[in-house]
């Protein structure tokens, strides 16, 4: 990734740090794509090019946790359908595209102009044809963590376990930023395969991601399988640890709440998905009081409809209030720190990622403060997860390098990809009238 | 309200009619601020400016049934805060203001131009110094139903029953177009008072609007008070009807929802202050399935942090498929309703609000669809509750008139109105020092 040299001047700074440090005109220098220097707008010994914030919020960029940016291109097909209607429904227009390498590229190509229009420079992505995304990352310029997916059947690729196996490996000797492996599910991907995957993860030093304990069905369909529960079943075959990142855990009790703790095994919780399709509320509050480790995903368009890590935040700091009656039970602090820092350490860069400090590489984004929703500002903070939306985010940076300037995404031509997806809607529509 | 004349081609036609009929590449005319002509773009029989949607959805304009507008000067006050603890800093801060009107004119103006850039050109609003937000309206545009506040005690304008009463009555012989009481709630208003209020509303044609059921220690207070719940004591006064709108109803047994269904009664939810304030989750399928006449709101900035009528149809839509464990619990279409259609029932309005049809006023909005969440494009009304945000709103006509151009609020100097809002934040913040 191109590393860059630039300054940002009067910007209000919301570093993310561990002590959550807001800097009130504020300026950072970036030398070789890291922040080199933090302090008073009128000091910064000025370096490039010269950015005048303007006032804006200067913060880290967002880390999402979860995504499938591939289902972009079914974004809004199935609405208000139970759960099994809609999968139903889903996998035969999946099935309908997505053998196509140039489908899954198309579509992360889409669903990456969202998410840095939205604020994302970080992303941890399942799907299938695991090198268009990759691919599509680079062509826009953000960080991708994918790998090599696992699931039992030919799947959209047609691929067998072996065949699997070796695509996983050689994403690994492609040398990614962020590699690991990601088998879609207990209950779609079978202990032998669960293991080998693992088993590659730890000899490569990946990571390994898979859906847990995300509805009812699931786990009831794991525990008739194998008599014991998702997160279990996982600890059983040693898939839970510092290395291990599990999308949604909705369902959950206490014990395994402990499990994911003791083991350092990182959750990334997916609020708006969780409810569009009924899977139902995390746990939040307990993991937080047991010290899980928390991030926060938006899961495919395909669930959520969009993938906006703004709502994710609002989502997050608000449910759980009124689930458990309390209106302090999860604070705006945590919550953006489950946006950035703790991504940051679930994807192992803790060191180098997830808040603006000197050192650490230039992912950052400039929040615009002039809509309405923007006044009076009491604490930034509060602001950036209870008022603050998407379109707000005015630029942001990867590595010092912009990817998106005044609204507008540098590596991509949205226009296009959204026609490109727009003009699939007939084959899509078509491919759900056949037997 | 001045009416006026223009014609507006190539938009997707969402009408909310009744049989939620979409008519894709059409044309609206407008005559003298009523909807003359829709029909095909091409055959669009062309009168006064004309305006190209360049494909952007043509909707009615949004309906927000509860709001407190002059709240958004302590937008983002407190945080994270139990219910007491937050109650106890936002009441010493609103009385350190509200004394004088002009601050709830800057707040309502504040408040009025948040609502327009999201869409509302209609909004029910209870506040301090009621003659405030009808001024702020009529500056901006759009419609304003108000009318005298109850209270029993002094309040923040100092007034006592007698003044309140005349105030109510003053009120309506201003002429407003919507005018009604609007009683703050069972606990802080007595029988007298609320009876006194809704014999003059229904004196006058006047609506009833009150906060009912929002919170467990609300509904304990009635009930040790009066010795019945909270919907059970107003029917008793005769304050349920077609002539009333609750705001909130979170808290309601079926007994409670019948009474609600049986007497036309509106029900105004407000679904993102009942998570951030703990209250909890409004019974919206119950309701729905009884007949209830359900409408959108979304509570003042002080408590929702903002005023987003989208993320209130997208909460509304999702929250209960989460409660209910039924992905197809509350589905967008009636959701949209919600936000247009009830709504105008609700103000006595739905043959001349609420829906794009000829006869009917022309208040609508355009959604621009060029963010990538837009895409693909399965179903306008799914994209308008699941994807859209606030932001995507181009323009906004009242009776044909702009109140928003190209994201502009027309009517009202936005940046003027921040600047003052942010300029008394030491102010607030040196009144929560004070014994």
């Amino acid at each position: 990734m191109a590393s860059a040299n630039l300054t940002v001047k009067n910007a209000l700074l919301v570093t993310c740090d561990a002590h959550h440090r807001v800097v009130e005109n504020a300026a950072v220098v970036v030398r070789d794509g890291r922040f080199a220097w933090i302090g008073p707008s009128g000091e910064a010994p000025e370096h490039g090019e010269v950015i005048d914030a303007g006032g804006a919020i200067l913060m880290p960029g967002l880390i999402n946790m979860h995504a499938h940016c591939g289902d972009s291109l079914f974004r809004g097909l199935v609405e208000d359908k139970p759960l099994e209607a809609w999968l139903q429904t889903v996998w035969k227009a999946e099935a309908a595209l997505l053998g196509d390498p140039q489908m899954c590229r198309l579509g992360a190509e889409l669903g990456i102009a969202e998410l840095v229009r939205g604020g994302v420079t970080s992303v941890m992505d399942m799907f299938w044809h695991e090198e268009a995304g990759f691919a599509a990352a680079r062509a826009a310029g953000i960080r991708w963590a994918g790998g090599g997916i696992f699931f039992d059947g030919p799947g959209m690729d047609g691929r067998g376990p072996e065949a699997r196996l070796a695509r996983a490996r050689a994403l690994f000797d492609a040398g990614h930023e962020f590699c690991g492996v990601l088998p879609h599910g207990t209950y779609t991907v079978g202990p032998d395969s669960l293991s080998a995957a693992l088993a590659l993860s730890r000899e490569r030093g990946g990571f390994f991601c898979t859906h847990a304990a995300e509805t009812r069905a699931e786990q009831e369909t794991v525990s008739a399988r194998y008599g014991k529960s998702v997160i279990r079943h996982l600890d059983d075959l040693g898939a839970l640890g510092p290395d291990v990142v599990l999308a949604h855990c909705v369902h959950l009790d206490a014990e395994e709440i402990a499990l994911l703790a003791e083991s350092g095994t990182h959750v990334a919780l997916n609020p708006m998905s969780n409810l569009k399709l009924a899977s139902g509320f995390a746990p939040v509050p307990e993991m937080q009081a047991a010290g899980v480790n928390l991030t926060l995903g938006t899961d495919g368009p395909i669930s959520g409809n969009d993938m906006d890590m703004f709502l994710a935040m609002r989502l997050t700091a608000t449910l759980h209030k009124a689930t458990s009656g309390d209106a302090a039970a999860v604070g705006a602090r945590e919550v953006l720190h489950m946006a950035t820092l703790n991504g940051a350490r679930a994807l192992g860069a803790e060191d180098r990622l997830g808040s603006v400090e000197v050192g650490k590489e230039a992912d950052f984004l400039l929040l615009d403060l002039r809509a309405p929703h923007a006044a009076p500002l009491f604490d930034p903070v509060g602001h950036i997860v209870y008022s603050a939306s998407k379109a707000d985010v005015r630029d942001v940076f990867v590595a010092g390098r912009a990817v998106l300037r005044g609204g507008a995404v540098q590596g991509l031509d949205v226009a296009a990809l959204m026609a490109r997806a727009q003009a699939l809607v007939p084959q899509i529509r078509a491919s759900l009238e056949e037997e």
